[in-house]
């Protein structure tokens, strides 16, 4: 069912420095830094040949991060993103599996404008799941 | 610098159970568990059309995920693994840029066989990064 690896999403308390950091100690091409409002956060981009690193910064009074970075202050990786081809035949099949989908189990339209869910990460060996139809 | 994203290493409390999940859950390709003696851990790999999945689970009396699994019971993600060309050119430039590379800054033979080093967590936004050589 999964196929790629999307993205792993690390959140960031200073994605300026989180930035330069990529950019010049690790090397690596990263994008401006993009505001996503209707999903709380600013993100910068981060291409690597096989696959994209997003940072990740609160944005506004509600963001979805911002109770992870309280308890990270450093920062970490939030979650890693896996593709699928159908997410309605993904979230059938986790429900048939027992595991948990987040928000009502219903997907909603992501920060690439495509149809994601989150599984629950007790489920998963800790780790928030995205799926992302591809 | 840092090339394709090798893999990401999720620390898990049962790695049979974590298997199946990713198997069957989750309908990916995961290999056979494998002991890693030298390195304390056993892994089992999941292979996505882009990268790999490592799942780590402790072998022996000293292994060095085990106070991450006593931190996080439920599991988690380890760390991230990036290609570099040359380690040594790789190690030089993060020490001419202020960054603690782990284990007095020598490569070391991975699990793969080859050359990494491991950079401090709280150098790079509270994750773990492995570098490899390949």
């Amino acid at each position: 069912m999964i196929g790629r690896l999307n993205h792993v999403a690390i959140a960031v308390p200073d994605l300026r420095a989180a930035s330069a950091q990529y950019a010049n100690t690790l090397g690596a091409t990263v994008g401006a830094p993009q505001d996503e409002p209707d999903h709380g956060v600013t993100v910068v981009f981060i291409d690597l040949p096989n696959t994209k690193i997003e940072l990740l910064s609160p944005l506004g009074a509600d963001s979805p991060i911002a109770a992870f970075l309280e308890k990270n202050p450093a920062g970490g990786i939030h979650h890693i993103c896996y593709e699928v081809q159908d997410i309605q035949a993904a979230r059938d099949r986790l429900l048939a599996e027992g595991a948990r989908v987040l928000g009502g189990a219903e997907p909603r339209i992501g920060a690439h404008g495509k149809p994601v869910l989150f599984l629950h990460p007790k489920d998963f060996n800790g780790t928030l799941l995205e799926l992302e139809e591809i």
